[in-house]
C-alpha cells in the first residue's frame, strides 16, 4: 500500500514551518493559498541535503549534474529526448521566462499570456517593459481550454512571443497534443516565439499526458524554450533552482543566458533538484495517488456543502480554480473565506480579470484539512448570506 | 583554546562539494579563486538546517525574525540602531543593490563605482540602464583609500548614486568615520543617493571597525541604503537571502521593493541567517582568529617565496588583493599561476581596468593550504620565467 505524503504532518507540525504558507496568516487561519505542499521531504532529497549540511556545502550553485538528471527523467517520463550541455542551470521559473524573454524580445514587444495566469507572470513581463497581451481561456463543459480563434488573433496583432503556463496554472490543464499542435502552427504562422513554463509537468495525474511542448514536431517547438523545475512537484520552491530548456534551434538563446545568472540560484535547490529527477520517482507515484483522491474528495465536498460553485477536476497539479461566480460575494470571494471562515485560499483577480468571481484552493494537505477547509468556507458562506 | 574552523576538512573531503570553488576546476587544481570558505556550517546553523530538512520546511521565504535577529546584531556589533520593521528581505546582495538602484534612479544615470570592483556590479548595472563611473582606489604606502578629490570631481559631472562596497572587495579595506563622513558630505553637496553594500563587514580584523554607512550623523547617510547578509561571513551564498536596510530617510525607497523580490529569496538562506546573527557570534570569533593568523601566513609566504608581490594585509576578509605587475606575467597573472602552478585565483582585470596586473587569492582555507598555493604560484614564476 503506497504511503501518503500529504498525512505525515500534524497542523501542530506545520505550524512551526517558517514558509509562505504557514507565517502570512494568524494561527486560527487555515491556509490553502500559496503553492506549498503539506509533505515531508521525499527521502533521497533529505539524505542529499543531510549531506550537503554535513560538509558544510552552501557555496554558490554550479549545475553540476542537474541538466543530465533532468534529461533522464523527461526522456524516460515525457519520452523528451533533450540535451544537457544545452541546458542552463536559473534561480527559479519566473526569473527563468524573465531572462529568456529579455534575450528573445524587446522593451516594448507584446507578450501573450492565457488568464487566468500566475500572478507573478504580470508583474515581471511589465517590470522588463514588455506589453502583456492578456488571452483568456474559455470555460466549457469540460472545463478550461484555449480560446484558439483569440490566440491567432493575439497573434496576428503583432505578438513576439507567447508564455504558455503547460500544465495550466490555476485550471489545472493539461493541454493536448492537438492543442499544442495547433499553438505551434499559429506561432509559425505569425512568427511567434513560445516559452513553456511546465513547473508542474511532474503532477499530471491518472488519464492525462503532459507534451513537453518543445517536444513536438514543429519549428515553433523547436525554437521553444521551457522552464522547467523539480520545485513544484517536490516541493522545493525555497530552495532556489530551475532550468531553462531549449529546444534544438533555440541553444543559443538559452546560452546567452548569463553566468551570473546561474551562480545566483541555491546550490540546495541544485542538491535537492538533482535527487528528485533522479531518486524521487516513488514518492512522486505516491505523492500523485494522494493528490488525485483529494482533487476527487474536492468535487465530493463542494457538491456537497457548496453545490453553486463552479470545479472542473484539475488535470494537474493540486490547485482547485472555484467558480464561486453564484455564491454573491463579489469580485473576490477570497476574501469572505477568510473573514468569515479563517480559510486562506489564492485571490482570484490577482490571476487577472478572468479571475474576477474566483478563488484557487490548494489541496496538498491532509485530506481532514481539506475537508475542514471547505466546511470553513460553507460556513462563511452562511455568515456572509446572514449579513 | 579556540577552534579552527578552517581546519576542518581535508581536501578530499571538500572535493565532494557541489559548489563552485570545487566544480569549476579539475581535481589538480587548488582552488584559491571564489569567495566560499572552506569551513562546516556553525553549528547553530546546520542544527536549524537539520530541523528545516525534518519539518518539510522547503517551502517560498518569508522573512520572518531575520530582520530583527540582524538588528540585534548591528546594534550589538556595530552600534547601530535600525528599524527591523523597515528592513526587507532580498534573494543576495547584488540582487538588492539592483533593487534599489532601480528604485532610487532612472535608466542612463550615473552610478559611481569604486575599481578595484565586485565583478558583479560592471554586469548588473550596465544590465539594468544605469551608466557605470569608474572610480579607482588609489594604492599608498599603507594600502589603498578612497581618492576623495576624483570622488568629488565623479559626483559634481552629474552621478546619481554612488554603489559603496565597504569594506571593500577585493582590496580588503574598511574605512575610518572620516573617510566616510568626507564620502557622505560629497554625497549631500552634489545629492548623490549612497548604496552600501556591506556583506564583509561582519568579518572586520583586530585593528579596524566597521562603521556602518547609514549609522554616519549626516543627511546622506540617513538617505543611504545598506544591503547586508550573514552569506559571506558564515559561508552561505547557495542559501540565497541577504537583506537592505534603509537609513532613517530611505525608508520609502525599501519599502517599494516589490513582496515578488523578497518571495524569490531562499528559506534556507532566511533561516541559516536568522540562526547566524542570533547565535553565530562565538563560531564567528573563533573564524576571525584563525584568518587573522592567515592574512599574516600570507604576508610571510609572499616575502619568503615572492617579495615581488605587492600585498597589504586586508583590514576585513579573506581575500588578499595581490599586486603582480613586478612579476612580468601581463595583465591577468592568475592565467599564468593556473597554467604553470595548477593554483586559481581570481582573474585581476573582472575586477575592472584597475586590476590589471592583479590577482585575488582567497585565504578562507586551512593554513597548509595557503602555503601550498603560494608555492605553486612561486613554481609557476619559475615555470612562466623560463619560458
Amino acid at each position: 500500500m503506497p504511503s501518503n505524503p500529504l498525512t505525515a504532518y500534524e497542523l501542530t507540525d506545520l505550524r512551526e514551518r517558517r514558509s509562505v504558507k504557514w507565517r502570512e496568516y494568524p494561527p486560527d487561519v487555515l491556509p490553502m493559498f500559496v503553492a506549498e505542499m503539506d509533505t515531508p521531504l521525499a527521502e533521497p532529497i533529505a539524505a542529499a541535503l543531510t549531506g550537503a549540511i554535513a560538509r558544510g556545502d552552501t557555496g554558490y550553485a554550479a549545475a553540476g549534474r542537474l541538466p543530465e538528471a533532468f534529461a533522464d527523467f523527461a526522456a524516460d517520463r515525457y519520452g523528451w529526448r533533450t540535451a544537457p550541455d544545452a541546458i542552463r542551470l536559473v534561480p527559479d521559473v519566473m526569473y527563468g521566462v524573465r531572462e529568456v524573454m529579455t534575450i528573445i524580445s524587446e522593451p516594448g514587444d507584446r507578450v501573450v499570456v492565457n488568464t487566468p495566469g500566475y500572478p507573478p507572470f504580470f508583474y515581471w513581463l511589465e517590470r522588463i517593459g514588455r506589453q502583456v497581451v492578456r488571452n483568456p481561456l474559455v470555460s466549457g463543459p469540460d472545463g478550461f481550454r484555449l480560446d484558439l480563434d483569440r490566440l491567432e488573433r493575439d497573434f496576428a496583432a503583432g505578438a513576439r512571443a507567447y508564455l504558455l503556463c503547460s500544465p495550466h496554472n490555476p485550471t489545472g490543464r493539461v493541454f493536448t497534443r492537438e492543442e499544442l499542435l495547433a499553438v505551434a502552427a499559429l506561432a509559425d504562422r505569425y512568427d511567434v516565439r513560445v516559452v513553456a513554463d511546465e513547473i508542474h509537468a511532474p503532477l499530471t495525474h491518472p488519464g492525462a499526458r503532459h507534451i513537453p511542448f518543445a517536444s513536438l514536431d514543429a519549428p515553433a517547438a523547436a525554437r521553444a524554450i521551457v522552464v522547467a523545475s523539480a520545485s513544484k512537484a517536490w516541493n522545493l520552491p525555497g530552495l532556489k533552482a530551475a532550468l531553462a530548456v531549449p529546444g534544438p534551434d533555440a541553444r543559443a538563446d538559452v546560452a546567452a543566458i548569463h553566468a551570473e545568472v546561474s551562480e545566483a540560484a541555491g546550490l540546495f535547490g541544485v542538491i535537492a533538484s538533482e535527487a528528485a529527477f533522479t531518486h524521487g520517482r516513488p514518492w512522486l507515484a505516491d505523492l500523485i495517488g494522494a493528490l488525485d483522491a483529494n482533487r476527487q474528495l474536492v468535487g465530493e465536498l463542494l457538491a456537497d456543502h457548496l453545490p453553486d460553485i463552479g470545479y472542473h477536476l484539475p488535470q494537474a497539479t493540486y490547485l482547485a480554480w472555484l467558480d464561486c461566480r453564484a455564491l454573491g460575494l463579489g469580485d473576490d470571494p477570497a476574501q469572505a473565506f477568510l473573514r468569515d471562515g479563517r480559510v486562506a485560499l489564492a485571490a482570484g483577480p490577482t490571476f487577472g480579470e478572468a479571475g474576477y468571481g474566483f478563488a484557487r484552493l490548494n489541496f496538498a494537505t491532509a485530506p481532514d484539512r481539506v475537508t475542514e477547509a471547505v466546511r470553513r468556507m460553507a460556513a462563511a458562506l452562511d455568515r456572509a448570506g446572514a449579513r
